[in-house]
């Protein structure tokens, strides 16, 4: 990992900025817990552009201890899951303590839609709803978050996330490999009412943390009260129900002072 | 979160000892992410013993905003579910810098079911050992998690994951509470083939972080490869190809000298 990031620091900062760098390098080694310092922020910049390549292979000599190709290849894929819970998102956790990662992230949206699925626009089956939520945000180990409010990162962010399913999905036997691929590329598409139904959960979820720490995201990075109507829309494409309620507390997080309603 | 931990500490410390009182506050603040140290060990103590009071209620302000009683029920429930994320088990993640949290546990697992499940002693539907895996430690946000290896908090477990399930499951609408209480006695009863296999995959998967991190949590808690053995077997239940994965992994561990074979 450090020599993933030293490697970062010196392609992305200029020459001289050397008190910089030296911060960049601490932020590789530890994270000291607060969303707001430059420890924090640093950390999850160089995650994003993490290219997959992992120094020790841990995954590969637990592989091998399989005895057999197949499982082999599955208990690496397992090991390599385990990356999922260092890449962060923007949004904090409900005590605004720390950033949430994409792993728990990834299981708390699964849990919605256990509880939720009845709220959705069409009929939908819980668990294959929950399926595609586990599965969706894999690609993050190589490709890193893209923060929903990054218009430069949304533009790349196909073609990295291609790669990196590529790559990933790859690691696995090819039946199993192509059923998680489809389940990603099922998601991305919104073709389906499950699809439609996951991606308004995997957008409200981020909107009630933000809430319940009195919009601690939004103001860090900026955001307006239109900026979330335009990108929060869709979820009234899997249920009209919860983007109602989304739409409450987007007016309740203005009327408390945590969003503008416009930029300034 | 502040509020809760001073009581705590009120009531379990003896008086005199301000030096780990203020230790134990600062715990309550920061976590600093390195798990050999005092204030992660605090920091995990102490959510043992939370009892699911909380002082500023996000979840009842979003409940609030749903406008609907059966709706703001679930909301409530969906925000409640963010404190998993708090919840610290003894396993580090791969990379060894901090340790892993129970709701990124859940993740990991759960994903275990959707590409393992060809290993099970008996077929077993994918998803519904997945559903069981995302529900079954959801009452460690008022229990805490309970390492394996601590025979004292073995024996009081079962009361207080009761308790906390009464509370948690409580919140939803009677007929989503009892179907996921009843996902979490199945796991916990092992009486059906899915539970049996999902209990392996809750076992085999702290064995893989363990080895992945040569055998941190293990060194750091003193466990010989007898205790691993002993309280691992039960994967044998579940999935007789992962048990014999599991057994290999354990003599690796021994032969390369991250777990004694007895105990000094």
């Amino acid at each position: 990992m450090l020599e993933r990031v030293e490697l970062d620091v010196r392609v992305t900062e200029p020459r001289g900025e050397s008190g910089r760098q030296r911060r960049l390098a601490r932020a590789a080694r530890a994270d000291d817990g607060d969303p707001r310092s430059e420890l924090h922020r640093a950390t999850c910049t160089l995650s994003r552009v993490s290219t997959g390549s992992w120094p020790s292979d841990p995954g590969a000599t637990l592989a091998a201890l399989a005895g057999d190709e197949q499982l082999g290849d599955r208990i690496r894929f397992v090991v390599e899951l385990d990356r999922l819970k260092q890449v962060l998102r923007r949004t904090v956790v409900t005590d605004s303590t720390r950033r949430e990662n994409t792993a728990e992230h990834s299981w708390h949206v699964a849990m919605m839609a256990l509880v939720l699925a009845d709220t959705a626009d069409e009929p939908v089956e819980p668990m294959r709803v929950a399926r595609l939520l586990l599965v969706h945000d894999i690609v993050e180990i190589d490709a890193g978050d893209t923060f929903v409010y990054d218009s430069g990162g949304q533009e790349t962010k196909a073609a990295r996330e291609r790669a990196a399913a590529e790559r990933l999905f790859g690691l696995l036997p090819d039946d199993q490999g192509d059923e998680l691929r489809a389940c990603w590329v099922e998601f991305e598409d919104g073709t389906t009412a499950e699809a439609r139904f996951a991606r308004a959960l995997d957008r409200l979820q981020p909107m009630l943390l933000n809430h319940a720490s009195a919009g601690q995201a939004w103001r860090e990075h900026g955001i307006t009260a239109d900026q979330v109507r335009a990108v929060n829309a869709a979820i009234e494409d899997g249920s009209p129900a919860l983007w109602k309620l989304a739409q409450r507390l987007i007016d309740d997080a203005v009327a408390r002072g945590w969003l503008p309603e416009t930029g300034r």
